[in-house]
């Protein structure tokens, strides 16, 4: 069934900002949608044609919901595989196909995935349970430093940590993770690449990301990368690889690591819309929640070029302030040249919560980074 | 009190496209929105905090929701002027101004608004009603061929009539009316101003417009209009006249004649987001929704520039096409350059229906127009 029947129906698992700013674009071209999400207050509620109330790991919420829509597409990876599996089985178009979902997922079957595909990545070893990591200490078969991560369920600064001695284990969750080696990086990357269901592939320009040294969420994402045309070029390639391999169908944000010998070391990746894609929304020809929605209706995919340089600042809740948010100077900031807010609409403040997003584009980079610097030390979200 | 405060509540004045493509807009600034509009199937629905059944000329309709809310917009401006008068005596900000409003509303009132400012615009007759001009064609006053106008609701190709001899004027309501002199014009511009509530103003690009010439509707909307430095200048200069002058609060777009002798003469102007506009979505740093929230809401106004060229088609229903809409060849012209569809969501098409347009932009604009014929040759709007 093409979309522009009118009985087609696009199901979008999750009803959270970026689902929100997917169901913006899905207006463009008259998309009737439909959105499961556990939560009454989701930001996708005021978006979407029809809202389901449903938890996104529950099998029969996920199948249900699943049934009646023509196309299934997720905003969280965080949702019942097993579900999506049947529903792809009986003919619905699930897009991330599950298969390459069920290896993101997880962070240890990611990696085997890359090592598997030869796609270069930081070394790492794999453990059914954190408690197994000190005998390999112990028998030497690790050192430290390294990185731990869970294989599942890990967030923004949750289920990531940098393990310097013994007592770093300690008060870490005793799940299935990966040790990972510390990779000394000249830069954190990014590639967003778009693959339709008929296998059509554009990437974006690298983009380059800043972040917060405490809070583990990037604070700038610039586009594009102040990089070397070569590296970019390898970085782009590599990212296109992981797409291709993992057959995705949609977006797959792709994070990445220069080292200091410019190797580009596959971080993790993403199979939807993407904090490191924001920029796209004044700064491409096309932006990323537009091109997820031509590559998984399977419509030709629109040019990643950027018009201008763009720049994007997160917005994150101030420290020491909790409560209801005032988002302080957003006057000034919007004096600025090439400036645009997105509040995302959360009632509540706390510490490094991600309140939205602000972009800054201009024609000369450098001139919008010292905008973006500007706005950063301007508006402040807090509590009043 | 200032939109960041929670309990602030802006109002908009009818739920058609334009007050959709408005409501996208103040999410980004995570305003609470509420609509009133009088049919149940209204574009803005999906889009509002809160929707409100009722009737826009009708005066308890549009004073109780006035009452609730703290800013009071339009997104047509065919409402109840005697509410929002009472609406403004008892301090609802309502922009655009009542008297701003009600100049417009009435084509001979704006007409000679223009007169007595000294706002250069084409030669008119006022009469009470039509049979009028009978009479002062007989005694010389009025000579064919003229342009008739009704005063009032006078709406895309309805309304308006060119008069080339006496029998032309028999089907025309007997209503308040303008006969207006014909100008001859080498091209039809636009300019859009944005005037906040404290004062500040700017200016849009000068657009360029051709209109199909049957249906009297713009086919395209060029940006930045093909004209010299001098008629861009003059053609801003005259917007903004008319924008102070009339005390315009949010956008105001001004429709003129660039006549033979480049003379520019106001036709007629819209307080509102107007067609005329819409390329700003992709084009421009600040587009005109997001303009017209600044302004009604008194932030600082964004930059008008453009980033690229842009184009503007008009997508209307094909002659010999009434009944369920279907896009022709929407996968052909989504593979072509930095075009991006927009489409409303009417169910039913028939021939000149407005049912959305699409956006061609690019850093070249020859290259933009030429793509932008290539759509229009492309997809027809048919019903199946």
């Amino acid at each position: 069934m093409s979309y522009f029947s009118s009985d087609f129906k696009l199901g979008i698992l999750g009803g959270g900002q970026l689902g929100k700013m997917l169901l913006y674009e899905t207006r463009k071209f008259d998309i009737q949608t439909k959105v499961l999400e556990a939560s009454e207050d989701a930001p996708s509620k005021i978006a979407c044609n029809e809202f389901v109330l449903g938890n996104l790991l529950d099998f029969d919420a996920v199948y249900n919901f699943g049934k009646s829509v023509d196309v299934l597409t997720i905003e969280i990876e965080n949702v019942n595989t097993k579900a999506l599996e049947k529903l792809e089985d009986e003919g619905v178009k699930v897009y991330p196909p599950t298969k390459a979902l069920r290896i993101i997922q997880n962070k240890a079957t990611q990696k085997l995935f890359y090592t598997d595909n030869n796609i270069p990545t930081a070394a790492f070893s794999r453990f059914a349970y954190t408690s197994e990591i000190k005998d390999s200490i112990e028998n030497g078969g690790l050192r430290f430093p390294f990185v731990w991560k869970a294989a599942q369920f890990g967030y923004d600064g949750q289920g990531v940590k940098v393990v310097r001695k013994a007592e770093d284990l300690k008060d870490l969750p005793n799940v299935e993770c990966i040790a990972e080696e510390m990779v000394s990086f000249k830069n954190e990357l990014s590639v967003i690449v778009a693959r339709s269901a008929s296998g059509e592939v554009v990437t974006y320009p690298v983009v380059e990301m800043e972040f917060h040294p405490e809070a583990n969420q990037v604070e700038y994402v610039i586009c594009p990368a102040r990089i070397n045309e070569d590296v970019a070029k390898k970085a782009q390639e590599i990212a296109l690889k992981v797409s291709n391999k993992i057959k995705q169908v949609g977006l797959l944000a792709v994070e990445m690591f220069q080292t200091q010998d410019d190797q580009i070391l596959v971080n993790e990746v993403a199979p939807r819309p993407h904090n490191s894609g924001h920029q796209t929304i004044e700064a491409s020809y096309t932006n990323q929640f537009e091109q997820h929605i031509r590559a998984i209706l399977d419509l030709p995919l629109g040019s990643t070029e950027n018009k201008v340089a763009g720049i994007m600042v997160n917005l994150v809740g101030a420290e020491g302030h909790t409560g209801n948010v005032v988002y302080e100077n957003m006057e000034q900031i919007l004096k600025l040249e090439g400036v645009t807010p997105h509040i995302y609409g959360k009632k509540q403040t706390r510490p490094f919560r991600k309140m939205g997003h602000v972009t800054i584009v201009n024609k000369d980079l450098s001139k919008a980074r010292e905008i973006a610097q500007q706005v950063k030390e301007t508006i402040k979200v807090i509590s009043k």
